[in-house]
């Protein structure tokens, strides 16, 4: 099958990867010239992936109508704010029919939408033109062909079983799911919850504190998939406690460590000076507090971490806010 | 309150320092004379807290006649294979209408009785009369007073309620439950997936391959849940998900500790003879395996920990049974 990826950062020149690995030829779509060429040449992303070989059934290209023309599957892969800038200038090549399937977690600023939401949107496509991919899914592992499990959502079996089957190697497992909103939810909020762990871990509390987080984390988005329609037991599943628990345990996942920055007393501005980044989940807690206050849903996690981040809180004084709770029954009603 | 702990190990004591930290009496049995001791003495139990001082309120004897006098609040802390025998001991000497609260975890080989049920029998009390206490509690992290979420589960509100105003201080906060069944449950697989948890870290595998471990270990746990009546909710909370993440993530959780060894290549004899222990969960995955087939739920991660530990399978076979396992559906049904 003809596929393309866009854009070649670590997660998408990880996907085109496995799919190559598969036997389908991928064509990568970098913005800078630089690395489609090393792609091209040297079978390699250094910058996003170190140490790594690509195969030679990944081509790359800077040239978005290369990249897209013939492709039965179209992979997003951009940060989550950017998506509807990026599809805007795409869609006019995007081949009709194709399935697009979307490795983004997040919410709009502004919109509130979900990215396939964003995606149904800008392309002018039907929902079940369009899979999910989501799960606990660090790309370097993925790239090193540690086993991993991963969840491909969507409302249409074909087009989900046909993502199921092209991505399906002896060391990556999908799993369907017709939850595209709880599947959606799950990532775009474990960002968010991933800071917050980030930050407990920076201000040296202990693993039950870090249990609990991850505990309550999961409740208050399972709360807000809840009222948004999404079925609870994904929550439970790889693209809500799977996804959750690697965003929080893994050194090396980003949210994680920017929020340890935060934990040990950096601004935000200082974190990002020195990640040269920011984190997604410094963006999410807005949009994710924007649809639980519009939703009515209570987030108290979410609230604190948009408190630290965008309203200069002390996250000492957010991790009391949260412990001096009233006590209550542990489920409601 | 008149309480008493028995006996004084690293959560019994840290237990006793919790009940006193709010004010209440507290008599600490223990089995060696130099443990009570140093109690009474020197405020301090070394061999299982060390570097923590113990409230003046903590008196401890070796004598459970006189632990049990007159305690309104009797908390059972021994391990889960020798409360039978302990507990036949002590029977006689339990004040009527005391509450009996367990603090532990694990299914009794041969019976496959829940701690709690183990209690009922030997004592021959009413279930209401028991309270369990469960959740991510790693028992130095609570002697040092970090922020600590604990569950307290009973059918009797009025008993649950007392024993969660006994507990609750600054640094740990109890929520009630009214599913003794699931909270057990949780408690009991726990230690058989962290086993599994420290044996994929031991043979260096990814945050990926973890944070999927946890999930299907959650899943399994949550399925024979709900095959013996407990609540599914129960298992996305702190004695579910909350107790299973504080196990698998800390450092030195012993289940954990205990499955790395195994997951380096060593025997378990080795891992015995180098720890001067055997983990919980080496017992409790034969328990819980045949609970399991006795309810006919299929736990593929329990069966693979229990052919590791008692039939000499090679981890790295384990974890390839389970990854080779047919592609399906996440959510059955």
């Amino acid at each position: 099958m003809r596929t393309a990826v866009l854009s070649a950062g670590s997660w998408g020149t990880t996907f085109a990867k496995v799919l190559a690995d598969n036997g389908h030829r991928t064509t990568l779509h970098a913005r800078r010239e630089r690395i489609a060429r090393e792609i091209n040449e040297e079978h390699s992303n250094g910058e996003y992936l170190p140490g790594v070989s690509l195969p030679a059934l990944i081509t790359a290209t800077t040239d978005y109508r290369e990249a897209l023309d013939g492709a039965e599957l179209v992979v997003l892969s951009v940060p989550s704010q950017s998506l509807r800038e990026n599809l805007s200038e795409w869609r006019s090549a995007l081949p009709p029919g194709a399935t697009l399937v979307s490795l983004m977690k997040g919410i709009e600023l502004g919109t509130t939408l979900r990215m396939s939401e964003v995606i149904a949107e800008v392309a002018g496509v039907e929902p079940g033109q369009i899979v999910v991919v989501s799960g606990p899914n660090l790309a370097p592992e993925i790239a090193n062909r540690q086993p991993t499990a991963t969840v491909v959502a969507g409302t249409d079996t074909a087009r989900t079983t046909a993502v199921q089957d092209a991505i399906s190697t002896d060391y990556f497992r999908p799993y369907t799911n017709t939850d595209v909103v709880g599947c959606e939810l799950g990532g775009a909020v474990k960002n968010v919850i991933a800071l917050a762990y980030g930050m407990l871990s920076g201000m040296g509390l202990g693993d039950n504190t870090k249990a609990t987080l991850i505990t309550r984390g999961l409740a208050e988005t399972a709360r807000l998939g809840a009222k948004l329609g999404a079925d609870p037991l994904t929550f439970a599943g790889l693209a809500g406690l799977g996804d959750l628990v690697a965003s929080c345990v893994s050194p090396i996942a980003r949210n994680r460590t920017f929020g340890e920055r935060l934990g040990r007393g950096e601004s935000l501005a200082e974190a990002q000076a020195a990640t040269k980044q920011t984190a997604e989940g410094v963006k999410s807690c807005r949009s994710v507090r924007d649809l639980a206050v519009a939703n009515g849903v209570e987030m108290p996690i979410t609230e604190q971490v948009e408190r630290v981040c965008h309203e200069g809180l002390d996250p000492r004084k957010g991790v009391a806010a949260l412990m001096s709770r009233e006590t209550k029954p542990e489920i409601p009603g």
